[in-house]
């Protein structure tokens, strides 16, 4: 059996105790190591689950899945993941290879920062489409979130903005010289975040467009989702560019339409004046 | 403390380590049973939690707030919750009056429905705006969830469609009476909610409108997510309609385009001929 198995988002103990006992069945553990980390290292998790984890990079699961499901027909393995199995990335493509080698798997979930957003005050079918934000080099500056944010926007949605994560990079240097030297793991701030979409927004200002989403609309900061110190900070745009919210992971949101119930639930988190520019559109919503 | 603590969608194990921790700790233990359920019964989870629990109702947390507050700032208490405590409905009401009383709060995330239901095979980030099935009645028949449906679609992103619950419902003669018997709890099966949208698809056309999602649009219907028994099945929404997927809870996916690891996916969990009116539409999407 292949047990895909969410670690949910803040520490060891986050854990589903469904997952737990899966995972000491197993006679071999993989801890996906890419797409989210939590605010503890592997070595506290090994003693906490007390079992040996054998860490997974990109390379590894997408390379080297055969390893991964060796031997999973007649033994278990288990397979772990930051948040859900099938939260922010996808691992459809090992599932699909345990279905074709005929290996029986089993899903056991656990929050995702996708649901989890929810204790920031805003509700979550007020969500549209959710869009990720990756770090700009000199020549590669994507901006279609940009789009999708003000259309969302437009419709009243709120939009939840993955930050990017790079934990195993090379300089172009290294690569080019096939030296496999990895960079320090960088994680992209809520400022950082701020700051790239803020020079969108000029950008379009400056090719005479209107803007969907200014320097001025409320956005909230998440920072450590699920952990103990879990940071959140409602403020605009502009604020949240000098803001410091601490060690990852961090996430952004974007608001839309806002209930009543919503701004109550923003204000326990607000930055003086932010709130400042919400106006009442109707009986029933705000607006920034 | 108030401890809001998300159960996760199958069984008991579902919850946490550290929620289970938390409420094992609490001086009184209340259990939310009006907005979703687990696969067992309140006697199953007082005996795996080793605890007693209040089922607090609809009315109960709504107008009986200040009961389940009592002492909280002296002593802990657990609100809990199936799935996560922000998931498909709000418990913001909850916690705004804890924070106005000066009781800290502490949420501990599980999966929901809305995350969890990205092992169908759909990437969770080709997700658009939510929506909510209700039960009709002879005189109340709304179908706006079919407008963001076909919005959603028309942007190429899927919909996720909550089905409804009544679990405490009182019959109109009762409830005129004040007799306060109630109806065995109902839960909107796959079935029911593709005959209703069916409905909403025959009615739009007779209106002379081109519907946006029809009979032929490839749907996953989704029972008991996260549970041993779980069951998936992909097929056209004239299929859906007369399939039957065992107990509750049922949820209904209405795709949109679709990426051809999506199709993998699918595919594993597809009726036959299901997939047969997919059509590529460039190299990287299939459109039904």
């Amino acid at each position: 059996m292949l047990y895909l198995i969410g670690l949910g988002l803040g520490d060891a103990s986050d854990i589903t105790v469904k997952g737990l006992q899966a995972l000491r069945s197993c006679s071999r553990v993989y801890l996906e190591a890419y797409t989210s980390v939590l605010t503890v290292g592997k070595e506290v998790l090994e003693e906490y689950y007390g079992k040996e984890l054998i860490v997974a990079d990109r390379d590894q699961v997408e390379q080297g899945a055969d390893e991964i499901l060796k031997d999973a027909d007649v033994s278990d393995v288990a397979f772990l993941v930051v948040g859900d199995p099938f939260g922010a990335t996808t691992h459809s493509d090992l599932v699909l290879r345990a279905v074709t080698a005929g290996i029986p798997y089993k899903v056991i979930h656990n929050a995702s920062v996708m649901n989890a957003v929810g204790c920031c005050g805003l509700q979550l079918y007020n969500f549209g489409e959710m869009v990720s934000l990756v770090f700009w080099t000199d020549t590669w500056r994507p901006d279609s979130f940009y789009d999708k944010m003000c259309k969302n926007r437009a419709a009243g949605l709120h939009t939840l903005c993955l930050l990017d994560i790079k934990v195993k990079e090379q300089s172009v240097e290294n690569m080019m010289r096939g030296k496999k030297i990895y960079e320090p793991p960088r994680f992209m701030t809520v400022a950082q975040a701020a700051d790239q979409l803020i020079r969108v927004i000029q950008r379009r200002r400056e090719e005479g467009a209107e803007p969907g989403v200014t320097e001025d609309t409320v956005c909230v900061g998440v920072a450590r989702l699920g952990a103990d110190n879990q940071t959140i900070r409602v403020a605009t745009l502009q604020q949240l560019m000098s803001c410091d919210l601490g060690g990852p992971l961090h996430s952004l949101v974007v608001t839309g339409r806002l209930h009543p119930l919503e701004v109550d639930m923003l204000r326990v988190n607000a930055e003086p004046n932010a709130l400042q520019h919400l106006r009442m559109m109707d009986s029933s919503t705000y607006w920034s």
